[in-house]
């Protein structure tokens, strides 16, 4: 497995793939990794021939009270787990190296599906991811990109991105990787006290509770109900609970595929899941 | 010569030379073309191997008042001069070929040096023109891109979002081409009356007598006014008058090289050239 630092020891990295048509498979990260990574990546390396992994805290999708500085950079043992699961590169570049020393005048925007969820409290949020995984395909130019279906809202406004600017990638949603008790594998789970860890599995609890209540027939806003209530009685800070349809359109009966959405906080640690629930026809 | 009008079908021709590591230029234009075109087309051609010409009139780079439905559709024509210059493939997709049938939600904006000369005039102007070339520049996939020097800021804004993003496109500028008597060849040109069409040179002598005027140690100040007061007396309706650096930072000193930017109207027809001019060190 290589290493690279700078874009240009990337593209020469890569251009003997290039050369040769290879498949190349990308999956972006902020490193930290953890299983759900592991299996984005493992997911590329049975697709494609070479398979990049990207780390980088990317400043400009983090809001000013984020955590950007105290993210965890871990990228000695990010290393060694990627080694293990059959990365060929990975790309570390420095904020200047993605950045430059010139002013960045360009910004990219998707509306509508970044005006909910988790964008209503992350203003600016999915702007800084759309430019930095623009930059990084255009880096990369891979064939297939790899994201986790956890941040399902980021997985629609890529596909929405790549879609609406014609970039020749197919963007691949892989499934929520979660720990044995249910909680959604998350670089912000070490954030949690022991105690917020005992609760956290209740969130994806509730949301399996709510899909078997929808199956018996229950009505979408008594469950949407019942999910808020049972996490406040378990203890969280709820931010929504929320139903869209799979390409994020707001859906007032299922009657059709569903997506149940949660964001909630324990202490300071805010918490995403979702899952996906299929309408018997 | 081929045409495509389908994305499908225009990546068909594309991957034999894709695979064969070709150099693939590209000249995006509106069709309509003149010499101002085919000038691009021809160092295209000198420069790669496979040479690809965009004609597509793109609707969100006009405004509501501006000349979308009425600009010149003259494809038969186009077809024969591209043949004769060495153009290899037409691409003259459909409004709907482009832009789908779903609604785009993504946007791309270049800050600042839109919000100047030409910008000022034409909101959302820049925009359009951001999101229709990255998503012509992702269809074709050209190492080359030509764009001429007659819409510099066009050109300065196209140069902006490629190092801002990394597309892996290297964009040429291309001088601006003009007709025997000075005026700069335009597809605007055409809208003009017999009369008007004799006054329009005029803008460019009056570049030229500003740069004289410079060399001779005239004040920017001074030259900027007197280009203001000759095109009022010829005729025209002065929409700007201008001095910017290549990068289109704003400058008040002839102390580096500079570039002289006017926009006037001859009756309702809009007119824009632009003269660089060298500061001798």
């Amino acid at each position: 497995m290589k290493t690279e630092t700078t874009i240009q020891g990337l593209s020469a990295s890569l251009n003997p793939a290039r050369a040769a048509r290879k498949i190349i498979g990308f999956v972006p990260t902020m490193g930290n990794l953890h299983e759900g990574h592991l299996n984005l990546v493992r997911a590329a390396r049975k697709l494609c021939d070479v398979v990049v992994v990207s780390i980088f805290v990317n400043p400009i999708q983090f809001g000013p009270n984020e955590d950007f500085d105290n993210y965890p950079r871990t990228l000695e043992h990010d290393s060694h787990l990627l080694a293990e699961v059959g990365c060929d590169i990975v790309f570390a570049p420095s904020v200047e190296q993605m950045y430059g020393k010139q002013p960045r005048l360009t910004n990219i925007s998707v509306s509508e599906i970044t005006n909910d969820l988790c964008g209503l409290q992350r203003p600016g949020h999915f702007d800084g991811v759309a430019v930095v995984v623009t930059k990084l395909f255009n880096i990369v130019q891979p064939n297939f990109a790899f994201f986790g279906q956890k941040d399902y809202q980021q997985l629609a406004v890529i596909k929405q991105l790549v879609r609406d600017l014609n970039m020749p990638i197919e963007v691949i949603g892989v499934p929520i990787t979660r720990a044995e008790d249910g909680l959604a594998l998350s670089s912000r789970n070490g954030y949690l006290s022991e105690q917020e860890r005992a609760t956290a599995p209740s969130m994806y609890a509730t949301l399996q509770a709510a899909e078997k209540q929808l199956q018996n027939g229950q009505s979408l806003d008594v469950v949407l109900s019942n999910i808020r209530q049972q996490l406040t009685e378990a203890g969280f800070d709820v931010d929504y609970v929320e139903v869209r349809t799979p390409m994020l359109q707001k859906i007032g009966q299922f009657d059709q595929d569903i997506v149940l959405f949660v964001a909630a906080k324990l202490g300071k640690t805010r918490l995403i899941d979702n899952l996906q629930v299929k309408h018997s026809t």
